[in-house]
């Protein structure tokens, strides 16, 4: 559908699923998928059928990382893909909007829930992009691993700067200068995912994301998301003057009154998202 | 006790317990009891008999949110309570005091230990001023949510902002958006509460309180309350020239002289908290 | 070697050990140990020789905090060694460099990982100096306190900052608050340090140092180590473009080269650091 080559997408109750889908490479990172990706990320936001997203990968891999066709032209001279990157749109911004106009970052001002769904291998530019959903579950048994420290790189793509915020410090610093593989008990109990078994794996982090977006507001899901991310950039100040100013936005919304009627007369809300 | 009628004051070997007190209501919030609350905390703050303070709720509630009856006006059109609240006294301080000045975050800045003791459901705003504690005790087999995306709002006075720095963005986004209810083992393993059985709660809160401050300096405890939280806006530069400040003041004061003495002395200590 | 007096330096297999030498007072810390464990750590991290550095105490000690003698002549009203140090060299430098120039945080910008092998015993100043390591391990059924508040002192040498940091807000309040002493299983329950035997204890974290930097570039550690903590104090925006100039950077590295080639010919790596 629309013509993508290295993802696929389906729609299901409310739920958009993205496939990485170049399953005979693990679906090794490419500047194609990473486009396409954002292309669907982005309809998938605009469309008010979708609540929610999950990102996941055909076959047995997630994302192996950049492909190591591309890295070893770098290594021998050529001039890689991720080198040729255009100028970030960053520098076009002001304020705490320059923080979301990178690579993988755009993913946090993504107005709905953005879920990893980590079915196999995760590795490097892969581990980097699910850094940046809002939840990462994944499969018991599989492997992750930053990579770069192996390969003589250094932690690419604001990973340096997001793992801490997820995991703290040490754990961090321990992933990305190590470069070792944990397995998903390792990774869950350090909090980075939440394990679900391997069998029925897509089908129940779907389940979890639909049942997320079942009972609240995406109006309200969508704010929150924004407060969340924005506060991480601003004093307790900033945040609460902004929040006051949100509050009094939404006692003014649609979604208020459903919230209000729907508690009073005891049945299931049915929110526009207005 | 100094007329208080929607919470009640008591004190008790150096702790000070208020007790948020409409328990036909679940002890919904009011702006008078709101008034009442930061009234009796600041007059414990400045009682030198009290060194610690307990927050908690008379009969099977803690605080179950704003009183419904305030949003259900809110929905149908007048203007509720909230909309009404004066501009913040935030315009009128400079630097790191504006983040003292908001609705609940003067808690940050008073100079005794805040436990919140949630004895009963707690939800919305309720859990809002239960974040700006400095300890969060729980009954065990109670229940709490953030409530906002339920009713179409969003995460209102400061929780969008202090919740992830005290459970890590991803469980404050997961609370957040989907206002989901959690029991107290379910909050204890995320690091927001510690749990405590049912069975003698209220006491035992007490006690962990009074431990606290038993044998601890309470200048020490007012000076590190006010390091810890003005280092959430500081860097690492700032906060280590105003903890050089903080120690050379600290060798003038009573209470250092006090704690040689009493480990030279092997007694127990007798600090002034000057 | 070296003419040290308060400290001992060996170094073995790529780790350079600095162990802690008054073992008659608890490796007690002295104003001349300080300046010798600096010049340790940074002629460690100019020696090729050397991929990682642990710090230890001699004898079952790790270090008991500031010397009783100093503090107690501090009391009785003489200037003490800590009143007299020196002006910080944070006052001649500019942005980021600031935060690096204290009396600990320089261990945040050694090029190299830094561990505390907290193998007895540690309070006060001993724990300070082991919050700015970059990772913390401890023998089994040792203790800790933070001891500042039972003497009266406030949280000295940047722990009100780091602390909240490494274990959240609410566990800091309560170890400098309290000064209570942890035994090192709830160290580690809080993520403050790994518990590890204490039988062959040191042996072990100087295994876990060597098998950190066994696989991985002594580059690629040195830069991300750096990307971590710089990214305290940076936001989003500025974290990503930094990042991005050093993956160019990196991507010219001899380490990139034998990154790709050890893997591309299945051997292990030999990492030239450069």
């Amino acid at each position: 559908m629309m013509g993508y080559q290295d993802i696929t997408v389906g729609i299901d109750q409310r739920v958009c699923t993205i496939t990485l889908n170049r399953p005979d490479r693990l679906n090794a990172w490419t500047e194609r998928m990473e486009q396409e990706m954002r292309a669907a990320v982005l309809a998938a936001e605009a469309d008010a059928q979708v609540r929610a997203i999950v990102v996941t990968g055909a076959g047995r891999g997630f994302c192996a990382g950049a492909d190591m066709d591309i890295l070893e032209a770098g290594a021998a001279g050529s001039t890689g893909a991720e080198a040729e990157a255009p100028p970030p749109a960053a520098d076009a911004l002001q304020g705490l909007a320059r923080n979301y106009a990178w690579r993988f970052s755009y993913l946090l001002q993504v107005k709905k829930p953005v879920f990893a769904a980590i079915n196999g291998p995760i590795a490097g530019i892969g581990l980097c992009m699910a850094l940046f959903c809002d939840f990462r579950y994944m499969a018991e048994g599989q492997k992750m691993t930053t990579a770069f420290a192996k390969r003589g790189l250094i932690a690419e793509h604001g990973a340096s700067w997001m793992l801490p915020r997820l995991v703290g410090v040490t754990h961090a610093l321990d992933l990305l200068m190590s470069a070792r593989t944990l397995v998903t008990a390792e990774a869950a109990q350090i909090g980075l995912v939440k394990a679900l078994p391997a069998d029925g794996f897509l089908a129940a982090v779907q389940a979890v994301a639909r049942e997320l977006v079942h009972s609240a507001s995406p109006r309200s899901i969508g704010v929150i998301k924004r407060q969340v991310y924005d506060g991480l950039f601003q004093d307790l100040d900033q945040a609460w003057r902004r929040a006051d100013e949100d509050m009094a936005a939404s006692f003014a919304s649609e979604d208020f009154k459903e919230g209000v009627a729907h508690f009073l007369e005891k049945r299931a809300p049915n929110f526009s998202g207005r």
